[in-house]
């Protein structure tokens, strides 16, 4: 998407077999790229949050491993690459369905050959990213333009944390359709959720100002103020690990929205590629959730802090899922019909 | 309470006729006192939040009427003072209370005799302050205690904001019980939420730690996870006002933790002094909820925001209202029994 007029994506691959990130650690006061260069190098961007959002980190894994392979192709260095980066952040599923899917490509084929086959495939999970962020775009489009059509005034979206193209390589997984609608005409709003302690709401309202389009910033806790005031047509927030049933993985904070959209009547809806959807998982009781460090909080150990990064919003919270194969039920036969060779 | 182990309150008379306050901005980092001298400083102390707290700023600005009486006692400044602080914050009802409180006294003396007649009713308005504030830790105390008694472990608060003594001129309103609960023996542990954009929350982890109290720190958002995960045994929160059906204003945020403590089937008190129930209004959409400067999001006008500074938890979602009078449910039948003589 747009950067002050010129389109980027927040990781492409380099001729030279290196990477160029958007360090998104800068944002939004600065707008800075950054060459990484190994598998130390990528996974310190993912576990310091310079690439972030559970479809970007895949891909971002991705190119880790065949960076890693660069220097020793070995079957020994290839698991200690995807031990490395598996560590980097526990919650998103993402990452480790991107790790198997390249080392199932990249195992079979002889280690002289294995740099080239893992950064070419990296390569092909960034283009499978966009493809699948622009088809959750125009399905959840789809979903919103009949609400939107009647309104007679712009459609007002509340959404949390940063689900925008920075959280993934081009478009974004919740905020795909709100481009998509502002690109067809239809007028929107954005209600944007600081999110701390990370201030990924800063994310969003950055690119949504990069292509001119309305919003407001909101503390978090006036989330519920606002829906219960009527002010929110809509919620719609992306997912780092969606299981079985529906419940859905996603920033702390997401769950207190959820609430609160049910009890305004307001229909909230969680943009989750196939890539976050997981089928191993019973319900979000077994997902883990990353406990990050008090620094992001306090400085100094000023106070004892608890930090849960994420939080479980039960299925039945959720109005549905809108995948890059059309829009389900939150539940395992509303995704079972639309991934059936993986419901097993 | 404490501070380092000297006893101390928000707000004290000093015998020359003017009045020292805590200056609650410089908070947590910085522990200064500062003298107002004058209606103007008194005015800008509330509006800046150098004192705040439904229960402390109607104190404050029963000082500031006598200090304006002090230059010049007539009607057309009565009313001037009056006019003054009652523009400084919009949503606690505690200011009006105390202002209307102090005219009946005031008006009725010759302007000779204003200035000392308002300074002693200011200072009575404190030490009753103080008196509400123990009768509500002492109710709350022994509504709590036999929860606490079983557990095996300590019990765990959850509050929000800052609603301990500093928004009082000691003791606290949620705070209270708390305060009492652990001067008798019982542990107790707090959860406390940072409360942007003006995390007061710190107000309350630094008044904890100056009295030894456990607590932990966590962002807004978390309090939903946390309550879903069993983790807290009882909310309570203060309000800034309460209407006649039990609906409750208070700090933005405050909803979202009574919606995710009735879905986790965790009791939600709110501790109301009387001063901060308002019987004139018939429920929670007639209280005017103050908008506050985007500058206390962000900075330089970076991007539009929204800051509405409190939100209405309506009375279904309230377990009990705690009260200098004792508990009750949070309802016109409720409110009607403990204070007959208002209820009308």
């Amino acid at each position: 998407m747009n950067v002050a007029g010129t389109p980027y994506r927040t990781i492409r691959s380099e001729p030279d077999g290196t990477v160029e990130i958007i360090d998104q650690t800068r944002l939004p006061g600065s707008f800075e790229l950054r060459r990484l260069c190994s598998l130390t190098e990528v996974a310190e961007a993912i576990s310091t949050m310079r690439v972030r959002g559970a479809p970007l980190i895949g891909v971002a894994a991705a190119f880790g491993v065949a960076l890693a392979l660069r220097d020793d192709a070995s079957d020994a260095n290839l698991d200690r690459a995807r031990m490395t980066l598996l560590a980097t952040r526990p919650t998103a599923v993402n990452l480790s369905w991107a790790l198997n899917a390249l080392i199932a490509k990249v195992h079979p084929v002889s280690p002289s050959g294995r740099f080239e086959t893992a950064f070419r495939f990296a390569e092909h999970l960034a283009e499978q990213d966009v493809a699948t962020c622009r088809a959750i775009g125009e399905h959840g489009a789809a979903l919103l333009a009949p609400i939107a059509k009647d309104l007679g005034r712009p459609l007002r979206i509340m959404t949390h944390c940063n689900a925008g193209w920075l959280a993934t390589v081009d478009y974004g997984t919740a905020l795909a359709p709100v481009y998509l609608l502002h690109e067809s005409g239809t007028p929107v709003e954005v209600w944007v959720s600081e999110t701390r302690p990370r201030n990924q709401g800063y994310l969003t309202a950055w690119e949504l100002a990069h292509h001119g389009i309305p919003h407001r910033v909101v503390v978090d806790s006036a989330c519920g103020h606002l829906l219960q005031r009527g002010d929110a047509d809509v919620v719609i927030v992306g997912t780092d690990r969606t299981t079985r049933n529906g419940d859905v993985a996603n920033k702390i904070g997401t769950y207190l929205k959820a609430l609160a959209a049910r009890e305004a009547g307001v229909p909230f809806y969680v943009a989750a590629p196939g890539s976050s959807i997981d089928f191993s998982l019973a319900d979000g009781r077994a997902v883990p959730i990353e406990e990050r460090s008090a620094k992001e909080i306090v400085a100094d150990d000023a106070f004892p802090v608890c930090n849960p990064g994420f939080d479980i919003t039960p299925a039945h919270l959720v109005t549905g899922l809108i995948t890059e194969r059309g829009v389900c039920t939150a539940s395992a036969a509303g995704l079972a019909q639309l991934f059936p060779e993986r419901a097993g």
